[in-house]
């Protein structure tokens, strides 16, 4: 007790909660974590796993992570939690590469954007070596990649999605819990297939459309004066095209049934837009533009934020 | 001479070089022309059309007018230059009312987001009245609507289409063409025809996805929990989504032909994305993302400016 920093007297670092923090792959979400992990002092330590030399200089630069490594055994060993950052392609070979690794009662979690492809094939896996797996999808983002885009308040009220299964170890789960709210995060329990099915949705079926706008408007064979033509609107929405191309063909290909449906269920929507509008059906085609405005504008009142940017 | 005020000698109203603007219809593009027109002293005096008396506290209030009134004859008797901003549903209504009243040689100009029905109609009853009418549309806007919206610097770098027709005055297309440029247009020359092809992709298809993803998205049919799973990449896709519906009403019937092949190309986008992810065909998917953020970026970096916000 008599050992006590001033800083912990004054309680500045009351908010430590683990002794050891490890973030495999330390790209915009990873680096983003560890900023915000840091900012809380919410662990002694925080350790981060990389692919390439180059990219330790990067973590000292942007101040991610404490001390950042090529080895994920030395990572991840000792921590009390270790959270996935990289690509969900990438999650089973990395995990059984670091899984004898881990402290026996560690908690692993990660932030893919499908879950139950990931939670199948990680838990038991984990399980094995006597540590926890729970499933996380912090719904944050950027169209941007990569550690010097990370913001340590990238996750200030996001909606971080936990997906426990039958299996998981409760105590586990709220310690995922707690970490997502320690850092800004806002907490939905789903389960993984009522996730997937939901994010196909919201925010992967989005990301195929803003990918098919750009592709086509863009498209080189159109008139030369094409792209002068695009201005705020076409920006917007199609802002998340520029996100990384890997990253979503992993994503489209793990959540491929949903996706499917949801595009169907879009195609549907505008058939019958181009149908109301080559009958010259007025009245269908106002109801359409108003239908869209007052769902966005309420959800956007809902969420408490502005329509516009 | 002797009788310029020290402000003229001093050069500061050098830029003025109209008499008289009258701008019908001061919402947000109406308004953000007066208080550009205003802030460059481009005009002695700035008129506003308004429909409603409620309209003229706001115009007061906002600065966008050194007068508005109700009575369209004294609105635009005495300009050098009127500019439609209104809908275009309500432009052909609106000239028949206001052409009696015009000095002749006056120099007409609208900002509707369709050209060839616009100038198709509006350029015979112009003319007739000894006056000429100019087609333009300026690129810029927002989901907001109404003069509380509107900005001095909307025009700011934004493109400006013009669009004379073969029967058009050459000093009024000049005019019209100074006009745009100096509130911070750039100009583009397009017949009313090809304007109205490129943007149907450009600009109304965008619309058009942005409202169908809303209404699909947060359909009330959804699961409950949906509405918490859409967030930043949903919120910008849709931003236009709130846009005003009888604005995007009108423009989608005036534009039809045009729009219906835009609509039909980007199924067919959509439908090619869909087989592939169906046969789990990872080229193609990957492909189909590539390409999209590589000529989003492409487009970007030509317009000098960031993928994000």
């Amino acid at each position: 007790m008599f050992l006590l920093s001033r800083r912990w007297i004054l309680g500045l670092n009351f908010g430590v909660r683990w002794q050891k923090i490890t973030i495999v792959g330390v790209g915009l979400l990873g680096g983003s974590i560890g900023l915000a992990v840091r900012k809380n002092r919410l662990a002694k330590c925080v350790v981060g796993f990389v692919r390439r030399k180059a990219s330790i200089a990067d973590c000292r630069q942007t101040g991610a992570v404490h001390e950042a490594t090529l080895d994920i055994e030395q990572a991840v060993g000792g921590a009390d939690l270790v959270v996935l950052c990289t690509p969900i392609g990438q999650m089973r070979q990395l995990t059984e590469q670091l899984v004898h690794a881990l402290k026996p009662g560690a908690v692993v979690t990660d932030v893919g954007s499908v879950k139950l492809p990931v939670v199948q094939q990680l838990e038991p896996l984990i399980a094995k070596a006597g540590a926890y797996f729970v499933g996380s999808h912090p719904m944050a983002g950027s169209e941007k990649t990569g550690v010097h885009a990370a913001r340590a308040d990238l996750f200030n009220r996001a909606v971080c999605v936990v997906t426990p299964t039958v299996r998981s170890h409760k105590p586990a789960v709220r310690q995922v819990e707690q970490f997502w709210r320690a850092i800004g995060g806002r907490i939905i329990r789903l389960s993984p297939a009522q996730h997937d099915a939901l994010v196909s949705f919201s925010s992967h079926l989005p990301h195929v459309v803003a990918a098919a706008l750009a592709r086509r408007v863009l498209d080189p064979a159109r008139p030369k004066e094409q792209t002068l033509l695009c201005a705020e609107g076409f920006k917007d929405t199609t802002r998340i095209a520029s996100s990384s191309p890997v990253m979503w063909c992993d994503i489209a290909v793990a959540n491929r049934r949903n996706l499917v449906r949801a595009v169907d269920m879009f195609i549907a929507e505008l058939r019958a837009f181009r149908l109301a509008l080559e009958r010259n059906d007025i009245r269908a085609v106002t109801k359409f533009f108003e239908t869209a405005k007052s769902r966005r504008d309420a959800w956007c009142t809902a969420r408490q934020i502005t329509t516009g940017r």
